[in-house]
């Protein structure tokens, strides 16, 4: 994704509140490619995932009309409970790295629920 | 209010839009304080007013730091239509002047509704 | 463009200043298809692009993961002056539409600046 | 402060990335008031703090027009280096926790320096 004026701020960098809109991008866009578009999650499924916790370093910033890539990687799986690693790369550079720990809910009361099973197979490669 | 980072961008000034999310902070306040809080629209009248037309001029950029004050006047009132007159200003002068028409609407289906009685009765002074 | 959870609110669809974002979004891409990628204006030409007023019409709100298409068209050129309609479009509906007029500033103090040649010629067809 | 629509997202509750807005806007005050503005900062030493990590904990979502504290704590102090708690609370519950780490760097090279010893002086109670 690129980087554009309203990503940065007045130290000509990009605001740091602004790499975690980078990281939910990447996780829609993640989940779609699974065959999990936002839409399916509510319309079929009944459930979202929320942000429990994040845990962020920023290394180097990242700065106007820079090209990032935004890695995604499941490392842990619980009943309702999901931990991502991501990444905001440039030219294969980590300017960020971080772990990011989700929770699916239902999205009548928003408590924790099941992560649908034919999510579960996709991020369970060996079933 | 205060000019924060998050505000500002890589040319050292306020990003465009966000003067747009400071005026929406205004109309919110003074709604409130003729006694409308955001809450009273939806639960007590079921209604909320939503923004059909912009015109803004960018006359000076804010900076990081600054101090603003933005205003908000009510100009014309229809049936469902409110038109404000918007300024931020810092120090007197103005750096953005703009109209912004509001519409009324139920929060049912999103319609077009007449402005709740208690509402007009405060927009329209001489009753 | 796709809509994500940041471009939205709690009435459900994108915040009214949000559309300004995908707006600049649309400007940029558009000049650096042309040949004038932000970082060219800066280094090679010392100019940029400032928003000088936008006059914009909401008719039907955006949704949470709906695809958009934004488009700009140039309208008018002066001197400094650059007048664009732009519209954020879902299946070919409009959703918003506006004017922005855009002013080419030098970016040591800022002030209006002639367009860099280059850039007139490409957009005035018959230049 | 007060939770806007611009805060918000479609699920109703103030968007993940947000909270960081909150929390700099709290750590810019909260350095205000011990006689550190944003201006003086830049403009008489040179420096700026940059934030090298966030830990952060969702543990309630705020909505709109919630009332929020956020409040700021400084747990930590190196050389350089600055580790502060940060908590949004609601009518004394916690909504988020946080540990920020914040670098304190020259704005010539934004490389790391000293914290400057006027500041040094207020967050070391004991000296």
């Amino acid at each position: 994704m690129r980087v554009y004026y309203e990503d940065t701020d007045a130290a000509g960098v990009v605001y740091y509140a602004n790499y975690l809109k980078f990281m939910e991008r990447a996780r829609t866009e993640w989940l779609a490619a699974m065959g999990f578009p936002l839409a399916a999650f509510e319309q079929t499924h009944g459930v979202a995932f929320v942000v429990h916790r994040v845990e962020i370093d920023f290394l180097q910033p990242a700065r106007l009309n820079d090209t990032l890539d935004v890695t995604v990687e499941a490392v842990e799986r619980g009943r309702s409970r999901l931990v991502t690693t991501q990444s905001c790369r440039r030219d294969g550079i980590a300017l960020t790295n971080a772990h990011v720990t989700l929770a699916c809910v239902e999205t009548v009361h928003w408590r924790p629920t099941r992560i649908p099973k034919p999510l579960q197979d996709v991020l369970d490669p060996t079933g």
